[in-house]
């Protein structure tokens, strides 16, 4: 299968049909470029999120995870900015081109194409290392982003689903054991919360999502916002595989793990109504995990109280785990 | 450096103060998406282009000139497109985070950046083997992109420069010679043709980059135009590094060895006398080698004017160097 080839099958396998911004994709996969239309009144949010073989995926991961994985983190910051999912471009890098692995990773990536209305506009491929490099388009009306620098001090912090399931799935895989069939769908198959990050839309002051771990990623908040925060660990919602772990361990998955791409927001605390509604509207848990300081820096309660001091902020390329104190301090 | 540093220290050099889309990136790095606001009457030209080290560029090849080619290869989509240059995204993977090589990568690109005035607007930066993928945004007025579908029987086949420089410098280094400075400079220092690209609009009757070697891309756009071609050997304007060498050694270098980043382009037979004009407001030279044909197929004409076989087609990924025969009819 020649790289030409290759272009032309993963194109008619992972071209949704159904995607909403085909007829804006003047000209699409083929030329030296792709020439998008634009709606007027609107403006464009770009994604940009690389996997990597043996960094953000195990090396046995099946290829319809790998698939879906690298189309979902995309998505997933564009749930975070409140945006409508509309075209999306795939640059390959892979050591051979592989029918047997091609085809269910074109699969794995169209059937989340087709759920969000995606559409494959254009790509690259090239040989070498396993690097699957997205970069997704969404729309928002002017002005009606959201961003991670509107929280301010009063605000409640919040987030869906139940953090750390993904984690927890992947020290099992570390450790030579096998997670059970939902904990591994939470690491492999993750769901961008695109239909949440609309509803936000005129609710929430800041949001982003779960990418990194939530003491990781709420400090960007934090940072983006000039102010701090307070979590209740008790607040914190358990996933079930998680249940039956120590404190210390069940937090520590549930605050640095990250890889669980929900979303974490904030919101005035007299909104906090709606949040009931939204859940139902959504179909997802939405839990209040704390509340926005004036004062810098995250501070954590343990359920009786007392502030408790987490091991670790989150993952860092370069500088591993990032360590003791709170991401917003440094 | 950590991950958020080193993704801060980039932006702080790559972020060309030129630019003239920057007041139109709403919201930069720093967020889960980049915010970009399109001027109305226009269109979008998405290109993405990966550089993997080995394959796109030898391993001991210098920091500056990768940080270079790789947006310069991205610029060269635009500019085949007549693309003005925007925005564009970097998602970096490397194996780890040296200064000492970033901060040279940063600075080829950002000079690159700035020359081309486009605005550096998001990225994302992972550990792993060296891979460079960008995705560069460029506009053009509506319905004006350059394309590789509108060659028409009779229309005169044109290219900038002088083809075959780049890949007789890279066979020079992999034979393991030293090429003089200005043949690496092509090599390692493409200049992408933005200023033609733009020029060549309502010119041009089709349009693409030499990145893959002059018959393979020449292929693409006679398959996209459903059309053949006669090329005149003789005419091949011949680089000063490629004077010396027999005849079939030099023809295999200009017509399949690609990485030279130059135009190759179709206009009617009637605008001819416009090239003068264009090449002298562009300071390239710009030489007609051919002619559109109504009969599907390249034929290539020695200077005797005998049929001419060519040994090979040009570069794909997965089958190594294509075989004989012409790409057009593949």
């Amino acid at each position: 299968m020649s790289e030409f080839d290759l272009i032309r099958r993963s194109q008619e396998v992972i071209c949704a049909p159904g995607a909403r911004y085909r007829a804006q994709c003047v000209l699409g996969i083929g030329d030296d470029g792709a020439v998008l239309e634009l709606p007027p009144e609107r403006q464009v949010v770009v994604c940009t999120d690389t996997l990597v073989e043996g960094v953000h995926f195990p090396l046995d991961t099946g290829p319809a995870a790998v698939g879906h994985k690298a189309l979902a983190v995309n998505l997933s910051d564009l749930a975070a900015m409140g945006a409508e999912p509309a075209w999306f471009f795939l640059a390959l890098t892979l050591p051979a081109a592989a029918p047997a692995w091609l085809e269910p990773f074109a699969q794995g990536m169209a059937r989340l194409a087709s759920a969000a209305s995606i559409w494959l506009a254009g790509g690259d491929v090239a040989a070498g290392p396993l690097n699957v490099c997205i970069t997704a388009l969404g729309l928002v009306d002017k002005g009606r982003a959201l961003t991670r620098s509107g929280a301010r001090p009063g605000d409640l912090v919040a987030i869906s689903g139940r953090p750390g399931a993904a984690a927890h799935a992947l020290a099992l895989l570390q450790a030579g054991r096998v997670p059970d069939a939902r904990e591994l769908a939470a690491l492999e198959f993750p769901q961008p919360r695109l239909e949440l990050g609309l509803a936000l839309r005129g609710l929430a002051t800041a949001c982003i999502d779960l990418s990194d771990g939530l003491l990781a990623d709420l400090g960007h908040i934090l940072e983006a916002s000039g102010a701090g925060a307070e979590l209740e660990l008790g607040r914190l919602p358990c996933a079930e595989s998680l249940a039956g772990l120590p404190e210390p361990e069940r937090w520590r998955l549930q605050l640095a793990g990250g890889d669980d791409y929900e979303l974490c927001f904030t919101l005035p605390a007299a909104r906090a109504g709606e949040l009931d509604a939204l859940q139902r509207r959504c179909g997802l848990e939405l839990t209040v995990i704390g509340r926005i300081t004036a004062q810098a820096g995250l501070t954590l309660r343990a359920p009786d109280g007392s502030p408790y001091r987490a091991e670790r902020a989150g993952f860092d390329h370069f500088g591993g785990y990032r360590g003791e104190g709170s991401p917003a301090a440094s």
